[in-house]
């Protein structure tokens, strides 16, 4: 069997290249991607999984980061313009953006994969050397663009979802294959755990594409060294004045400010391991001659284990408000974004190891099983929840050559990456299928 | 011949109100009064004054604040739109937007008068409680609206012309009427003082229409309790980085910003007078997860006097730099504006109050001289420049009901000082001619 | 009977001198001025007068900055072996250092008196060119110094008091003359104020010796220029750990010092006149390599006006209180010190010229009644209690030369004014009784 | 002969406690450890060693953190009383007080010890249960405690040479055992360092009693996890002046120290690991009213590896100085102790592993060489300039019972690890000097 799914990625392989560079082109950010959920539910309603959308696997008021409504009206607009199925459009379309194929194989494990399908805020590279530009799939929504590899992911996700089809008598159990958005700034993932989808789960695992460098390894079983961390939107609403005639009157927003961006760097180090803290954006005040009235921060904090993170923003949430008090200002805080570190279950991590022996003996393994992740990813989200209901998760990483870090203007990946990707999943549920069946 | 510009001011209104109001619609900010200035010169060239522009009695590089390039051209297209004046336009295309008028009268004094002609950026209100908006000479130039009165002043100073050239053979000396820009912001009056333009004045005046609200003056012969200012645009240059996998790589201009915005509230108390600054504004990086890499601020500094000022700036300056020299940023300091103290001479004041109780009769004069500004006004350029060179000068106050403050986007004023105003100033001006002929 | 007076006040000239310098060689500090008010209590007995002492003249929870019981008690024990007198120094013992003396004539009006007797902490220059030192009356307390006239203050008020007992047929209404502890710091005057004590006041006066340099004038009738002003101690309460092995098991208490600091001179100023902060001290921590547990913070804010002061003190409060709840610490908050700004009334300042102009010809007057203080006095609060009951309060200068400026280790003034002090205060009391007489 | 110096070590046991609490009794503090140093002196001329004092191993201007001279003489006289030996005391009175005791034994390598010998600045708890105490031998020098075992590394060292000396024939090269003072706040270990003494050492070892507890082992063969470290004394130095006559005029020292403080501790964090940063203690300003015109500060950074440090200490500087640059005061920067990270070679932990093994079979080894310090040593100083000459070197740890950790009031430690010392130590030399005969 895993010979022959080894044969159906190679089968599908042109349509999961042309699936992602149709995502590649039209790259939506978080919370937008209308047009994307819709072309996957369609996808795996044709496929014949049962579809749920939106509200059927979400809770609305745990997402964070939402954009304001009229960003997502704009969206919705562009997504209809652009032929998304109505249907799922209409579920989709207030930023409700997750999507899940369910395929029921009788009694068995509930076994989960998970996908993120967001692009990021960035201006696509325009030169001769970037493939997509010279291939015409760059992103024709200009200032957003996949420079994470979501698209790859998407595009693995659905050729996983074809082969599990094809293969479906042969499974036991029940899959689940969820397409989470706005994984960048660790926005969305809450919202699909705490809507208790997940609750059921006995393995759960996704993948990220990342760079292959100088080792000569397929994949790593498993992810460490990743940052717990919570994403905060902090406003300072004080009183303005012009500042010459009366400054008494004023309550100046941007004083709060200032010691809130100096005091939060000053958070204590911890012995228990790295922290961090950022303050990456500030906008503040309308003229040079009027007390600020209001400053905005986005701020984010972190730490290489929950407890770290924790202790982060427990502080930092002292600071934020006693700099509001020091200056008699008013603090709004939202939270934006947050994840938890990544525990990847040691067995099953072996489990996936076994199996690559076994049966993928074509692939080029590591010695270790962790491979370090140096940020973050809300699908710790989805670990800590199945772990805590009893179930097993790890995250992986799909190595394949870049011609850039992610996050960069000009990032690309060896498609290859495309063919290796649904083989291992669609390998991985037939195994766990099997291994676990009552 | 006091009773005959009494008349001719009387005669003129019609036109004054209808001057006033088409600037008021056409209204342009700081260094792109464009369409004013030719309409200022054309005016004064139809009258037969000697008309200097731009470089003629500006020091280019003595500009402060002037906005870019590509500001300054979609200006100059839409003022070229609107019908200024081509010959003018040219001239004063670049943000050198200037204008005087001379009329040499043979031997005797030189006699100077300066009128701002520039507007504010604010948005102004549409409601029918607005009498510009009512009656249709509401800004079209949305974000930019005269609510200081420069329209007035403009219109008192082409009206005064207007009489002054009737009169003329009754005149002695040289009068120079120079309408100033960039005054908000106090950007605009030392490129017209370092030009030399002003060094033979005898008497320069000037005047800002102000509330009457219940003292029943007609006029304030001078101003005290002005702030010299000075006017800084400061920007930390670091170095970005990923905040969470390499935060020593970076250099956080954010962080040099804090301290400085911290520390410049800071600067000690002074015990000759009063003193002020402010951070109006603060922009800085580009996403949660950098390091920024750049922060901007809009500053201003202030005192009673001219000391006063200084004493803050060379502090302010120290701060700045250090703020940078902490976090090993670069910072670039650009000044943006600048004024002195005023400081009113005794007898001119004292020789305008002499000639309104001996030919102004009817107008009803205050017990003491001066008045508060309880702001800046770079006027104090050219007082300081004559002052230097020996002559006088006092900056006077025009008073007339107003719907609001100054800086304000319901501001509006009773226009009858629109014939109070070339009254005063022409008077004074034959006045001034008559005393001092050699 | 003005004659008479000065001529008493020439009579009693040698012990005056005699009196002031024996105070000003067992000068003691404030609260500690238990010899000094045995001295005058023993003295005020002797010429006849009602003593009150201790708590018959003070809320004793009003009093502010009282130094430790082991310093009371060290003191007490030296004012024992100085020969105290035993019955008033155990009323005293405890820092319950005022005394009043007072004299009732009938009916009339309640005229008061106050005299400051409190020394500081300085240490007496010793050179041939100190007169103090090389006449043999240099201050015995090594560290404790007469060097802002109190010592003549109080010899003042003593010879005043004597020179009222001879004329007292001559005299209507109370007489209530009112030694003052603990005025240096402004930590004494409101003990007595809120001890109702003053309550039916309605005259009170008190004056202060000041440098004569340049002008030829003998006092002035009032003061201003006074600041108003709050003294506060302040502790911040952490947690200590060592800096390298767990710095987050610590509260950092430094951290909040260091925030209340910087964020306590960036108090916007204010438009309706000087205000002034201060950290004078900062004491921290116990080791290089340990979180420091406690920071103390010796404050103080000033306004001149008591309306500008209470705006500083509650900003400060926000300040101090929000720099505890960033770092989590604790602070406390102790007022040391505390006083009004003086508010002199005319009438009361007219009718002290009067009677110098018509009984004192051979005075030296000021045009003006005001002069600047500067600086704070408590005294204020005595003159704002009065003045809410309905009386009359004014806070003269007495100008006599001076080796050195006030509070400076080499002090000393021209002992002459110890015939003038008793002269103007005993005339003054005679006038008021008559003017006021029922 | 493994078995002699075993049976050595046991008959000198009870000298060897003697001497530890004749040191525990006399304790001295860094570079005031005159009594111990002629102690020490005497004892290694009366085995017979060649005795190298002051000059001799160390560069004087090297030394870091020497008390004032005041200081240094009252220790001296101190010394003198308690009998020291006053031809050695004559060498070390001045804070020049390392000793060392050199055997030359023929051809062979040259191996070093180190026994640091100060105690620290604590008073010693004096309650029935803390031994020392009880058993008359608690510290004689109130505020001063051996707290740190440094008691006990001398005594070890003294019997370590004397059962040297017993087996001298036995013996090949040279022995250099080196007593150090100053190593708390470490600062003495450069000067030794860079006087050259070391250079030619082929290996050299250190050990630190530390507590047993729960790890039934003997001794760790090597330690890291330790920090390098740069201990700063920084003065900030401005201009005072009366707080409410004329702030202007100051230069606030306490507000260059207060953005000191703030910044020091918003150092980004490092993500090659763990960094700290403390400011211990701040003591500024001498009155509430008057402006700070000092400020000083004790502060250290930290990191684990020396590169860290250097990061630390880099940044450090740049914000001390930035902050005297911001308030236009001077900085004065002095470096009080330095030391690197530790670097244990792991050729010469397997080394002594392996005579353990063989040798000293009753010893209960570790599975690992190394165990974290979690502070720091300067003995890093003497190993980077042994290594950078090519030589190895090792920090061990010594394992015992203590009733508290270190620097605490009521440390304690089993003394039994005082015949464990002498024997792992001089069966080291042994080993060493076989093992390595040329």
């Amino acid at each position: 069997m895993y010979e022959k799914i080894k044969e159906l990625a190679k089968l599908y392989y042109p349509d999961t290249v042309n699936c992602r560079r149709d995502l590649h082109k039209y790259a939506e950010k978080g919370w937008l991607e209308m047009r994307t959920a819709c072309y996957i539910a369609s996808t795996l309603e044709e496929l014949g999984y049962e579809v749920l959308v939106g509200e059927d696997i979400m809770k609305k008021e745990a997402r964070m980061g939402v954009p304001a409504e009229t960003i997502l009206h704009l969206n919705y607009h562009r997504a209809q313009k652009q032929g998304a199925n109505p249907y799922y459009l209409e579920k989709v379309k207030m930023g409700m953006t997750a999507v899940a194929g369910v395929l029921k194989c009788g009694e068995g494990p509930t076994l989960a994969l998970r996908f993120d399908i967001d692009a990021l805020g960035l201006i696509e590279e325009s030169s001769s050397s970037h493939f997509p530009f010279t291939n015409g799939f760059a992103s024709v929504h200009r200032g957003t663009m996949h420079a994470c590899g979501h698209d790859g992911h998407t595009a693995i996700g659905l050729t996983t979802a074809r082969i599990l089809m094809q293969i479906k008598e042969h499974l036991h159990g029940t899959i689940k294959l969820i397409f989470q958005p706005a994984e960048e700034g660790v926005m969305g993932a809450r919202s699909i755990a705490e809507s208790g989808f997940l609750d059921d789960v006995d393995y759960i695992c996704a993948a990220h594409i990342m760079p292959q460098e100088d080792q000569p390894y397929d994949l790593y079983f498993g992810m460490d060294e990743s940052f717990a961390t919570t994403k905060l939107d902090i406003t300072y609403h004080g009183v303005s004045t012009h500042a010459a005639e009366s400054p008494q009157f004023g309550k100046n927003a941007l004083l709060s400010a200032a010691n809130c961006i100096l005091n939060l760097h000053s958070i204590p180090r911890n012995s228990d391991g790295q922290t961090r803290v950022n303050v990456g954006t500030v906008h503040a005040g309308t003229g040079r001659n009027v007390v600020p009235e209001t400053a905005k921060l986005e701020i984010e904090v972190r730490g290489v284990t929950s407890e770290l993170n924790r202790y982060m923003e427990i502080y930092a949430r002292d600071i934020i408000e006693g700099s509001a008090r020091m200056h008699d200002t008013v603090v709004e805080i939202k939270e934006m974004g947050k994840a938890y570190a990544l525990n990847c279950d040691d067995d099953f991590m072996n489990t996936i190891r076994s199996m690559c022996q076994q049966y993928l003996p074509d692939l080029k393994l590591p010695p270790y099983n962790l491979s370090p992740l140096g940020g973050s990813d809300d699908f710790s989200y989805f670990m800590e929840r199945v772990q805590a209901h009893g179930g097993k998760a790890t995250y992986m990483k799909l190595l394949t050559p870049m011609t850039s870090s992610p996050h960069n203007d000009a990032f690309d990946f060896d498609e290859k990456v495309l063919a290796l990707g649904p083989r291992i999943f669609a390998s991985l549920i037939y195994y766990l299928s099997h291994e676990n069946k009552a």
